[in-house]
């Protein structure tokens, strides 16, 4: 097999959320009959449930209005807008940002993730990742022929913190990792990292010169007043810092994909590099929705986050009543991991057996780390009644399958 | 310098077209006053002067307003746009296109070269590109640890070709090169391959199994009734061929971000892969805006190819007028690649300067090939009174530092 051939068998998306529908219909352990009932994507949020942020369109509209000088941008972004959003982003992380240096707009926070690793991952770079972290992480890892390092997040055993593992993490940066991303909330747990785990990565980091990629996509959506700590406005900060938001998830804006990733200067210039080649910009009109971003209606944030954490709490209600069944509270964005009894199938076929018997999708946990066998992912930013009809028909299928 | 530093230092974008607004003003060799007149960037073209396809921004708000469906579509685009743009490009390219298996759709016709180039290219594989031809091409073999080989195209030396050297091509295929890639009609000159050279290319690559990728994002701004050869469309093609086509350029559709990819079923599954880890997928509502195209208001095109056939001709008698100047006749497309006589500064030079004294913003001609030290492109997709103004003004500038 050569090269590019081998790269490529590595990267899966057939389990990939969103993916399914490209799913062959292989062999399945079919238990009993279809349970009916309005069909539930899991995968991702549901942006007819909670809709885009108000204004958004009529700002597109503005954007292609004003023509050749909104359809052609500098490649990191227009001007204005990268000025606007750094001023924003700024005030709501803590640590000032310079619009004409220190940020990119992209298209969507995915590609704010590629064109950052693709900027500081050489071949044969040892890159430390979290599990469970984001699914794509470990692909662009090896997409960019680094060496994985894997961290432990023990979140289940953990209190008033996400449970990294912060001995294992020293660990990994002496044997010379050169790179360290993680998402906060974390994806898929929701668990919001403690004010002293980021300072601990943040001094770790900068003490063995480690890059550091901060994914805070879901950061605007905390649930019960929780603390958030963002790590570029800590004190120490190592010289190499990236941290990555975009309004596809709270906001709903994920049909105009776009994203932001701000901080070291010289890794933004790469970026653009990067960018040029890979997509030339940001769809120029797009981009004119960013100007809404942060100045949301009064209290159409609030009223999201708390309809989603009602949702939250209904599923965790009923999932909890279950024998065998956990998952960690959700403390920031729309993601539940959640753990099953042992089965007589694998969580991959599980999914697939739940997709057919349900109209129900689900992510299995082994997108997030090899080990998370028996655990699965939702994404409950959903029509309510829907989220939770879906999760008993899930919970009825896995007693069918329980060992 | 370690590998990722060395890569990005090689990965330069200030001359990228677009991008004059980041250049330093570095110490110039200004001679005499400036010439005023309406400020004209001819890195690309003006879609305030020829507006997008009537109807696009219709079809996006179409598009917002399914919502979840479209903002989630499966990475390589919604099925039923796939479907549709697959039986209206198997129709104009002339040989079929199986709508669900050999075509992807990306944000922009760079995204689709991206991922194409990411999908074919492995660590230290020859690539042949032409020279000149488009700047990323070059880039991209860098960027993916590629090995570029050079073919000459003698495009001021031919007659009813294009004039690329066949000769050395298939010596290079012979010598072990695994991918050849190639725009029709060529960026920067315009020149159209003849059926002949198609032909050959594709026999050549059968024979020697080289993978072929064809840009023909100008495919549809023919001039003068010339001939076009679909190179998909010959009786013997090699087995791994992707052709990229997009509405960005004589539609005008740039702003939306959009292209498609088309061919071999194992090329695009691998793009696809690639897209989810790039940005996961072209922006849902855009993919919408493709429901026009090819199905554009009557006697828009024509007018459209008309009004640029008109402009063309004007910058031609212009530049031709002067003493060492010359340039190849546009075939296809709204580029010309102008030969300027000998200078006392470089082009890089000229270019900066020209865009100090005249408000005229070009592209050097080393963005297309080390060995185009005297040559600059424009895209004439501007207003015709600006354009042939800006020429004046360009070719007085010139005059103030030919040798």
């Amino acid at each position: 097999m050569d090269l590019v051939t081998e790269k490529f068998s590595k990267l899966g998306v057939d389990n990939a959320p969103g993916q399914e529908a490209r799913q062959k219909v292989a062999e399945l352990d079919i238990r009993g009959a279809k349970i009916a009932g309005k069909p539930v994507d899991f995968s991702h949020g549901d942006v007819d449930a909670h809709i885009p942020t108000p204004g958004a369109l009529g700002v597109f509209v503005d954007g292609v209005q004003l023509g050749t000088k909104q359809a052609y941008t500098e490649y990191r972004g227009a001007k204005a807008i990268c000025d606007d959003i750094a001023a924003k982003l700024a005030k709501f992380t803590g640590a000032p940002i310079l619009g004409d240096k220190e940020i990119i707009i992209t298209p969507g926070t995915q590609c704010a993730l590629f064109l950052a690793m693709g900027a500081l991952i050489g071949r044969g770079d040892k890159v430390a990742i979290v599990e469970p972290d984001y699914f794509a992480n470990r692909k662009l890892v090896e997409f960019f022929d680094g060496k994985l390092v894997p961290i432990k997040m023990d979140y289940f055993g953990a209190n008033n913190c996400a449970g990294l593992d912060l001995v294992q993490l020293e660990k990994a940066f002496k044997s010379g990792v050169k790179l360290f991303l993680f998402s906060n909330p974390n994806n898929p747990t929701g668990v919001i990292y403690s004010e002293s785990e980021i300072k601990t990565i943040a001094v770790l980091a900068k003490k063995h010169n480690v890059a550091l990629i901060v994914d805070e996509l879901y950061s605007r959506q905390i649930f019960d007043n929780h603390d958030y700590t963002h790590l570029r406005a800590q004190k120490e900060v190592p010289e190499s810092l990236i941290t990555i938001l975009g309004p596809s998830k709270t906001e709903s804006l994920s049909g105009y994909r776009l994203g932001a990733a701000f901080g070291s200067s010289y890794i933004i210039n790469r970026m653009e590099k990067l960018q040029a080649i890979v997509s030339l910009r940001a769809g120029g009109y797009s981009q004119a929705v960013l100007k809404i971003w942060f100045s949301e209606p009064k209290g159409f944030m609030k009223a999201r986050i708390a309809a989603h954490q009602d949702i939250r709490d209904g599923i965790l209600k009923k999932v909890r009543a279950i024998d065998g069944v956990k998952a960690r509270t959700t403390e920031g964005g729309s993601y539940l991991f959640i753990q099953l009894p042992s089965m007589d199938v694998d969580i991959n076929a599980f999914a697939k057996i739940v997709r057919q018997l349900t109209d129900v999708t689900i992510t299995p946990g082994t997108e997030f780390g090899p080990q998370f066998t028996n655990s699965f992912r939702i994404n409950f930013s959903q029509d309510k009644g829907a989220a939770l009809s879906a999760i008993d028909r899930v919970m009825k299928i896995m007693e069918r399958y329980r060992r």
